[in-house]
């Protein structure tokens, strides 16, 4: 494709996710121009030196002329970042966001949005555990979905605004979904925000193991333990964000989980050796089916300690 | 160090253990000889091919004249191979294997190892969700720990054997420890059992939500649930016969597991923030921890996605 999705893009916190758009923009010319704002001025100095685009002091500023505003703030700053950006708005702009919950930062942004700007929340299925400025790199979205969650029934500038908006996500190199805002809240309650939940729970039990000491928790990490580590290392205030505004679905999901988790307890105090093996069976056929799908690596161990890595 | 540390070993079920420790064996030439044992002849058949040294269809004839003897079958089915093994062993022996679980694998094989034989149960923590002869490889070992969990209190011929045993391994690459057995099962509860049985949980709870088809889970897997779909691709029936093993210290762990899950979800559901990030926030610690230890890799993602990957 040649010639830029947007001519401008704005982009309103320069973390993981924003340094990784404003990398990614450049670095395909999906923008021609990205400008960008982020609250700490260490944060902005940072995203100035690693040359990520044009940094303001103003957001008034960053966002003006913007053809299409991202806002890539914790979920639970999008309100009151949004009624900052609100007034600074051009007449016609796309303003949608990153926010790993969907309902919630629709209703957020719509509270303030203005009518003439068109507003499609969006969640870029891409992360990784480390945050901040420096954290981000271009390919991030390569192989990626993308979900729009638009607001139906819409006229049609909005819907060309989706398709728009869908073109510059593909650009980056990420594959765009549409769906329904509550869909989307269920569907990611249990293929991220569970499995979150999870994580940082078993990292809290372990700690509290007073016949168990954390040294040795560490040390015999290999056995299984240190795979959770690495998402429970992720970012807290985005995911304290994250349970808080998606508490319905993750409590509904977790509630199944436990339900299950109290049959396999059964399974085990009673030694129902069938039960634990055809349980333990079904878990394989996932697994085979998220790597045909190009959703995650064959790598023995991630690649860990496969053979060519130690030798 | 020059010369083997033993003359010959045997290796009784060619799995993805058994055949790591054959290759590591003759790579690092801890063994002059190497002779192997599997039930099925097919996998034989695949050992001798694979080259993993003399594979023979007679248990009687791979033990006979073997220094050490290494049990490499589910901890399950050790007693019963152990059974098999007893008469055919040489006086002054070493007898070992290389189950998950310590206490019932150190009864199983004393309930059948001759007196002339030195018992000394050992396990390697290292391993990969892969399993079979071609799952193994000769750097496994390497930089992990290995457990060995004597009986107490043995004469001083038992200890050289110990001393001896530990030798070979380090020779492998591994770094030994001595525990006791009960408290190796309550440690590897916490940091290999639970969180086995919580990804196994998860990958059910996913398959049952009928609100969120499986092919979404799949799709959306890179949000956090792929990473525990690879440890529940582990052997089915090794984790069976780990939690009927291990079922005490597995289940006090699950119930400290549920509590603080429970702690959790009150907070998710009466929206306690505060609660909330003060958890998020340990488990950074814990992470921490681990990649200084050396116990896995700081590669964002795993490597997954890092930057050079996918560029
Ligand atoms: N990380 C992931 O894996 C991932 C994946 C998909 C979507 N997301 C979503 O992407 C968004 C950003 O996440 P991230 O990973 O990029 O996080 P991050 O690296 O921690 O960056 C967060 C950004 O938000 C700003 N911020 C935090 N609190 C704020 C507040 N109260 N008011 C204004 N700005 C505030 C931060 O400003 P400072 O510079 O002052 O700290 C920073 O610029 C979140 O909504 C998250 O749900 C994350
Ligand atoms: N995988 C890991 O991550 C890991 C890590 C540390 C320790 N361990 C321990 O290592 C041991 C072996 O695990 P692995 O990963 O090597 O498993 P594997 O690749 O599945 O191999 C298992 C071996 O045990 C044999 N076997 C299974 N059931 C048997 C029975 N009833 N009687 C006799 N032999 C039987 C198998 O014979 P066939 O060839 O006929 O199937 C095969 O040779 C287990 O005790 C496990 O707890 C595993």
């Amino acid at each position: 494709m040649t010639g830029a999705t947007f001519e401008e893009i704005a982009i309103v916190g320069i973390g993981l996710i924003g340094s990784s758009l404003a990398r990614a923009a450049k670095e395909t010319g999906a923008a021609s121009k990205v400008s960008l704002y982020d609250r700490s001025e260490a944060v902005r100095d940072t995203a100035s030196s690693l040359g990520l685009g044009d940094v303001s002091d103003s957001l008034a500023e960053t966002c003006r002329s913007a053809d299409c505003v991202l806002l890539c703030v914790p979920v639970g700053a999008i309100e009151e970042t949004m009624r900052d950006i609100a007034p600074h708005l051009k007449p016609g702009a796309i303003m949608t966001d990153v926010g790993s919950v969907k309902e919630s930062a629709l209703n957020a942004m719509q509270a303030h949005c203005p009518a003439h700007v068109h507003l499609i929340p969006g969640h870029p299925i891409a992360g990784t555990e480390k945050s901040g400025p420096k954290a981000g790199f271009a390919s991030l979205f390569r192989g990626a979905w993308h979900i729009l969650t638009p607001i139906p029934q819409q006229d049609e500038a909005y819907n060309g605004a989706v398709d728009r908006l869908a073109a510059f996500w593909e650009r980056l190199g990420a594959r765009v979904e549409i769906m329904d805002a509550a869909r989307h809240d269920r569907v990611l309650a249990i293929t991220s925000h569970l499995p979150h939940l999870i994580a940082y729970n078993i990292v809290s039990t372990a700690y509290d193991m007073e016949s168990v000491g954390e040294g040795e928790v560490v040390k015999y990490s290999a056995g299984g333990f240190r795979d959770f580590t690495r998402i429970a290392a992720s970012d807290p205030t985005m995911w304290r964000d994250v349970f808080l505004n998606n508490k319905d679905a993750v409590l509904e999901t977790l509630g199944r989980f436990s339900e299950d988790l109290a049959a396999l307890q059964r399974a085990i105090r009673w030694g129902d050796g069938d039960m634990l093996m055809r349980e333990f069976e079904r878990a394989r056929g996932i697994r085979k089916a998220i790597i045909e799908a190009g959703q995650d690596t064959d790598e023995t161990n991630f690649g860990r300690n496969a053979p060519d890595k130690k030798d």
